[in-house]
């Protein structure tokens, strides 16, 4: 675009947000370049809308223009999803008003930009909590964590965003405003739209307003445990035995020696390094006694049952932490997010294993074992060519391992511009070929011209 | 069409499906003619298909001639979305087998054609249970409770339909296979289109095979209440006040003075004829207290706590013969299925009951409280054609109210061909009008010939 085209845009959204909320430096833009994952990007401006007006007037902008948007919330994604080369990027942060928190209908209506954190801090005044809790929470943003579907360690208890969001206003690519879905308990009007925007990675529209359910704060007493094994198998057998034996862990995640390493490094704490840890919350009383049976008959090195909530604290904060430990292991990371049948972790995590030692490179792993959601997190030398180049080969082949075991290349992190080829494969291999064709029509009536965070995902695949 | 062309047409569905499932005579055609409402129609041919590659070839027929095609149950809609004229209607029920109960991963794999209580029942054997429970459980098919997105007692504390499906096989209108969605408990591969084959009343597509999410059969041990008072403003401050103290029932039932009298004549029974009955499920212990004081402080008449599981599971079928007790005290029914805020259900019960005494009639009016879910059932005489006006005008006052206080003119019945011109309505008045127009897109994508229960629900709205 020429320049004098661009300062003109500028100009018109300086004349929309007002000259703060509209960033055009190259300094200021600089933090809008990279997600979490590091992937890169620069969009030719920033503009942070104060409302759904403002943001409809964007639209409008980029329409005109022909310039792609970008809705961002904190830029936590891990994929991609949230750079975009020449955008017009909308900082969703400043649109971060709790409308109303209903504890007859149990729904907190909300705007985009506010922080999962800082909603489940006002929540709780209301004696209420929302529970998807993706680790990012204490940035990511309620439309971010929409948009990319997210899950979290509470959701093996309580499902994924999907199953939280009932209603949505959102700014279609064509500038006009839509509510999709109904603040209601139950609501059968129509198709459902609702679960199209959620996991939709900014491709289908702006969500400018979100009703969210909400449950009252939890009143079972829990307790946690941290037991190690020697082997992932063990582990396998435990998932299976604490599953068949119906128990539905309120939490039920797991760490490598890798993981545990680089936490004990990061946060100078002495975990046991164990080839394999898992933190497993279960109901007070009987269940406490069966899990710890369970475990004992899997070969565990050592069980324990945290004293009390601040130890059990300790152990969330250090799961929370382990992607950021594990990243500053190496220059390059390359976070995988695949999903097994529950029953056959225990053989995709020795896989892992093997390839790590076939190439030769560290892939420590952590996860979600309840959910059969795992993080191998690919180390590399971002300097050196063939380190990415051996990185690329062994992420190829967990993703394909995964597909060709019944699973998914994405559980919660989504698509973005890391993992368009193995949406096709993972969609074409299960006999979602035609399902591919349709999520690509979607698009298209959506977004005909292609302004919204072109690319990408469905459309790239 | 001419006679031979359909003779011809008959012919190839007996090639395809065998001559004992082919169903091309008035007598035989009969059964498939109405809905649990009434609603009449008479296909051109019933087809009973064996397999997924049977309904493939039976959709390449209706390709082929242009016929449109109505995949059904048990045909207990009670919208008009279960009939449909000149169709080569597919009855479901030949395919019914259990594939795969998986209990470590918690779902069953399942062809359409099963009944939720056959399901329910195979599930038992191995410790399991499918929650959704439409009061038609007893015949309705997995593949319509999907298509309707049904709701029933227990989805006040499991959710409808829509919450439990994962991911489904479906034969779509170009005659192709696709699965969508995966069998896991967390997947985000690309748009969500499990969710818009749920509620899709056989407009996108035929399902050939379900996986459902299972939960372990409950060990929560509940009481049930059976609880009357004098007016309507008294249930909805109970509903508010067990709400706001954060008890989540498992079962919260309502019933009027009428749906009580037509149950004591049907099944010989005598319950208290009060303006209003709750049924409530609550856990054993301190929610049975809590919930005794709030029913006594909001002026319960009588507050009867079931002595066993014997006498609670009466009261349970009672309630779910309702629907049926209603329907034989006149030759006309219009089943409402509204949704309303919760903390607004007293006023519109309220409503109802003015707008019955302002027409002269009868609206006998039952639902899911908890839910905010509300069934009036008009009663006119189908021979007098004033008769039906009026039920008709009484019909239009209350969807207008639902949509005016911000509620949903379906909950779990969806649209049929009786509520096309209510869905519309509703969408404008909550600023929906470029969610309906996107809606209309989606159907044309999926079926460009529009051969998939043509005429009806949103492409009729």
């Amino acid at each position: 675009m020429q320049k004098r085209v661009e300062e003109q845009l500028f100009q018109r959204l300086v004349e929309i947000s007002g000259k703060e909320n509209v960033i055009t430096s190259a300094s200021g833009i600089e933090d809008y370049t990279r997600d979490m994952a590091d992937y890169e990007a620069t969009p030719a401006v920033v503009v942070r809308p104060r409302s759904e007006q403002e943001v409809v007037e964007i639209i409008g902008l980029a329409i005109e223009s022909g310039m792609p948007v970008l809705p961002r919330g904190a830029g936590s994604s891990l994929t991609g999803a949230a750079v975009l080369k020449g955008a017009i990027m909308l900082d969703m942060r400043g649109m971060s008003r709790v409308v109303k928190v209903d504890t007859v209908n149990w729904y907190v209506q909300v705007q985009p930009g506010i922080s999962l954190e800082d909603l489940n801090r006002e929540l709780k005044a209301s004696g209420f909590f929302f529970p998807p809790d993706p680790a990012s929470s204490y940035i990511c943003t309620v439309g971010g964590a929409i948009a990319e579907g997210s899950g979290g360690l509470r959701c093996v208890r309580y499902g994924t965003m999907k199953d939280w969001v009932v209603a949505l206003r959102v700014v279609l690519p064509n500038g006009k405003v839509t509510r999709l879905g109904e603040p209601l308990a139950k609501n059968r009007a129509g198709y459902d739209l609702v679960h199209l925007m959620v996991g939709s990675e900014g491709t289908l529209g702006v969500i400018t307003e979100a009703w969210l359910k909400i449950v009252p704060l939890q009143s079972v007493r829990t307790r946690r445990f941290l037991v190690t094994f020697n082997d992932w198998e063990s582990t396998g057998e435990v998932i299976r035995r604490l599953r068949s034996s119906k128990i539905l862990p309120y939490l039920f995640e797991f760490l490598d020696r890798d993981n545990i390493q680089a936490l004990n490094e990061k946060l100078e704490a002495s975990f046991e390094e164990a080839e394999a840890t898992l933190m497993v919350d279960v109901e007070e009383g009987e269940e406490v006694q069966l899990a710890t049976e369970i475990f004992r008959d899997c070969g565990a090195r050592r069980i324990i049952l945290a004293k009390d909530e601040e130890e059990a604290e300790t152990f969330y904060q250090a799961r929370s932490m382990a992607y950021l430990a594990v990243k500053s292991l190496a220059s390059g990371v390359q976070v995988e997010d695949v999903v097994l049948p529950i029953d056959r972790l225990g053989e995709f995590l020795k896989f892992v294993k093997e390839v790590a030692s076939k190439y030769g490179i560290k892939i420590p792993v952590n996860g979600h074992a309840g959910d059969g959601n795992v993080h191998p997190t690919i180390l590399y030398d971002k300097s050196d060519e063939k380190s990415r180049a051996t990185a690329n080969l062994a992420y190829e082949e967990l993703c394909r391992k995964a597909i060709a075991m019944g699973g998914s290349v994405t559980g919660e992190h989504g698509v973005g511009v890391q993992k368009t080829r193995f949406l096709r494969e993972q969609l074409y291999s299960h006999e979602g070929e035609e399902a591919l064709r349709l999520m690509k029509e979607i698009k298209k009536i959506f977004d005909p011209d292609g302004l919204m965070n072109p690319g990408k995902y469905v459309e790239a695949a």
